[in-house]
């Protein structure tokens, strides 16, 4: 994450108590909420998916910069200190344009999985799957080629895994089917670390990973973009210092059982919340009890661009 | 298609020469866009495939309306004298809502395809396979009922079929998995009619045939709608009555060779012309030539509802 990109003045009025936002363009942002829960237990979360206009890796770069735009303007309005751009075609496609728009730290998942994948990989042959837009963008090859300029990096477009987790199809014959067909050009050696480029694609781990065989390393972008959080969020002294004592006790508790905290953050959809509770208790194991359906939309007119 | 819909005063204005305007929420309708090119080879079509926010089957009622009516004022301001509503979950949830907001005459899929169900159907145990949002609506079960109220019905929502169709594995082992998966319980004589309630359905046409057996009759909305089209035109003296030398020349010619006039009709997308140019050629046999990326929101202003 560039410096520049928040001044100093702003970080001044960033309040440490105020939650991290979260957008995704659906329910897929909710494995890297996860991750952030379990790495950030102490913080607060608001989480917004785009669920009108889901899913955004088939669209355009223009058409993804405007709705990315428009949710990360919707959290700064509800008072974050620090946005995540879950989405992986959003952090692709549109990173640039969110960090000219709002005036609070941004973090894509796009460099974090990049560093995590350059980190794991022995012989520097990585694999990217993910979704049509982000393949074409080719932002995870330039982000691991900026870290390893020899890398080979293989990329390909897995569309119909975000249906298969979606139906709850993960661990199915049609999943090892589908993967097998996919994975072909990054089995038998052919890379020895492979990037889960979409927020559904760790919801089908177990099969991927037994199609590439265990040897590859496979990177939650997830995973890695909640350390790339903590260490942003220590640089800017942004870290939550105080919640109150019932609040406190609860969460102490849930640490030590592992157990989310969806009934304290706040989840925001933009249409069809009854779907989204149903998708998210597959992704979580419980629905968000705090969900709410809201427009993300017409806030440019109060941040003229 | 209920008359009340349409006014005389408006019909009057109405000029046989206009185009008909299809929408669908992408490249789904491009199947009843051909239905209806084999069934009105004289006629000329104007397209509108929504897909910046599609797919519409997950969207709830009201985003459903909402972007229903954009679509429907976009065609109508371009100048159609009919509109179709190719999509299913639009024609199950947003066909008052459409007819309440312009003023041509408008016909859906859902009522075309439900009266081919009960002709095709002698034991009157008809399926209806379609989108999440068009199953929950009921409009099919509704229809069907109105037409043979001792009608049984059994609906299944059948999602990852339309990211097979785009994806080009219509006829891939996959697929068979995937139409054996949901459609266990249509399958032993438990129905003899089977409504394709989805515009991408038809393209797994074969697969779904073979899954359920020969003997159930597969019906696909787009063909009954056609049908239609062509009544309401009728009734309405909304027939094509006259076109330039060069281009009758063209038809006579195209519509010998049963080939589709996708030079001479107009296509529009609100994203991603060229994906859409891509699975279009795979829908149609060829891609349009004519196509262009379009803005439809914001059309409210120039008619409040």
């Amino acid at each position: 994450m560039p410096r520049r990109s928040f001044s100093c003045a702003v970080i001044i009025k960033l309040n440490p108590d105020l939650p991290i936002g979260i957008f995704d363009s659906g329910v897929g942002g909710l494995t890297v909420y996860r991750a952030l829960h379990e790495q950030l237990p102490q913080e607060r979360f608001v989480y917004l998916g785009d669920t009108a206009r889901v899913p955004y890796g088939t669209k355009s770069l223009a058409t993804v910069e405007r709705y990315a735009v428009e949710n990360a303007r919707f959290l700064e309005a509800h008072g974050v200190k620090l946005l995540v751009v879950a989405c992986n075609t959003a952090s692709a496609l549109a990173l640039p344009a969110i960090r000219a728009s709002v005036s609070v730290p941004v973090v894509g998942v796009i460099e974090p999985g990049a560093r995590a994948a350059v980190a794991a990989s022995v012989g520097k042959r990585i694999g990217v799957i993910a979704t049509e837009a982000t393949v074409r963008s080719g932002a995870y090859a330039r982000a691991i080629r900026e870290l390893a300029p020899t890398a080979e990096v293989l990329e390909r477009a897995c569309p119909l895994f975000v249906s298969l987790a979606e139906e709850g199809w993960a661990e199915t014959d049609v999943a090892r089917k589908v993967a097998a067909e996919y994975l072909t050009d990054l089995v038998g050696g052919r890379v020895d670390a492979l990037v889960l480029g979409c927020t559904h694609y760790p919801i089908l781990r177990r099969v991927i990973q037994e199609t590439v065989g265990a040897q590859v390393r496979l990177i939650d972008s997830g995973e890695a973009t909640a350390k790339s959080v903590e260490a942003a969020l220590e640089r800017e002294n942004l870290r939550r210092r105080s919640f109150d004592t019932a609040t406190g006790r609860l969460l102490i508790e849930r640490v030590r059982e592992r157990r989310l905290c969806d009934d304290l953050d706040h989840f925001y959809v933009t249409d069809a919340e009854e779907r989204f509770a149903r998708v998210a208790e597959r992704f979580l194991g419980s629905a968000p009890t705090r969900l709410e359906a809201v427009e993300v939309w017409g806030h440019d007119e109060l941040h003229p661009a």
